[in-house]
């Protein structure tokens, strides 16, 4: 398999960490964003979105999407799980992890950024304002969240490593290179510093990859 | 069960569909989004992230986020299926799916439209842009994705019912509603225009709704 992967990319970052958590094993394939890579017409011929990430399977098939690949993992490598086997505790981890996937990570993407500098014509400032105000109001709601559904303060949910870690780390991550305050969110950072330290979450860290800069 | 819901939100619209698609009866919960009763404190206690669709069981637990609930109805409710049985063509269909909810509907979501009004300040025209900019970007890559991935050019994936068409039919709707050229996208006005006739779609249209204003 290959991983179409960009070291700094949210999304990217949380297709490595179940990769590394299933233990499966894939050539990642640099697509350089700032570079506009993925605009490149051999990329937009094998997907359309011109986003990364995106699995290329070894018959040549390719999963754009993070969440849709990991869900193919998932069916395709159960073990180690990433979701709950009772339908409503699997709902509840995919509900964290939409709300991160859906509701926060897409407003904060490069594109956006930089659609809010050019053509909207905004300074630094106001794009930085935008930034923080969709974290803060994502992470509001998903610090109660993780009250409620996290058993051990060391995962989303429950006491083992789910779909909704997989997608926290790299936004938390996100949010301290915006230099958010996180302060208000003491359950997400003790979540995420605890993760962070396990080797499938820490091997897929941005700075550890071959094309970080 | 107790749908959380409101007539024009996308993401409560594919919540509507699934449902009626599988039959399943839910009484629906009217929260007006512009009158902001997502942020009254008694929803926000159920759902902390205050925003709809939510799906509520018979015994009071909550799922939020639309995603998350149609893949909860289709662990439950397995029939008449929304996924395909194989996991490659499960990834592409949920692949379509995410690309429309995680890259295309957030950033038109209301309250960014709202933003960018308010502090940000821009005209009517400038935020009409900006729309029509996230549909064109989106719907691009999509509709080349429809023309490998439909069978039919009825259905976005292969020849039947799909969670992409749950997706895809909401966006349409919310692409006319401000006045997006589709010209461009034949395959997906088509798929489109064949789904819209199916009941289940049809019944969860936003004007058939009992809050419909």
């Amino acid at each position: 398999m290959k991983l179409y992967t960009f070291w700094r990319s949210s999304a990217a970052y949380r297709a490595r960490i179940a990769l590394n958590f299933k233990g499966i094993g894939a050539e990642p394939v640099p697509v350089h964003l700032r570079r506009h890579e993925q605009g490149a017409a051999a990329y937009l011929a094998r997907n359309p979105q011109g986003l990364v990430p995106a699995l290329e399977l070894d018959d040549g098939a390719l999963i754009a999407q993070s969440l849709a690949l990991i869900e193919y993992l998932e069916e395709t490598h159960p073990q180690p799980a990433l979701l709950p086997r009772e339908p409503l505790a699997r709902a509840q981890v995919r509900s964290l992890a939409y709300n991160i996937a859906c509701d926060i990570h897409p407003l904060n993407n490069l594109r956006v950024l930089q659609y809010l500098k050019q053509p909207l014509g905004h300074p630094q400032a106001t794009i930085d304002s935008w930034y923080r105000h969709w974290i803060g109001v994502g992470f509001a709601g998903l610090e109660q969240l993780a009250r409620r559904c996290s058993a051990d303060g060391r995962h989303l949910h429950g006491s083992t490593v789910t779909l909704a870690d997989v997608c926290l780390v790299p936004q938390v991550y996100n949010a301290r290179r915006f230099d958010c305050d996180l302060a208000p969110y003491p359950t997400l950072v003790s979540i995420d510093a605890a993760l962070s330290q396990l080797p499938a979450f820490a091997a897929a860290a941005p700075e550890r990859q071959a094309d970080a800069e």
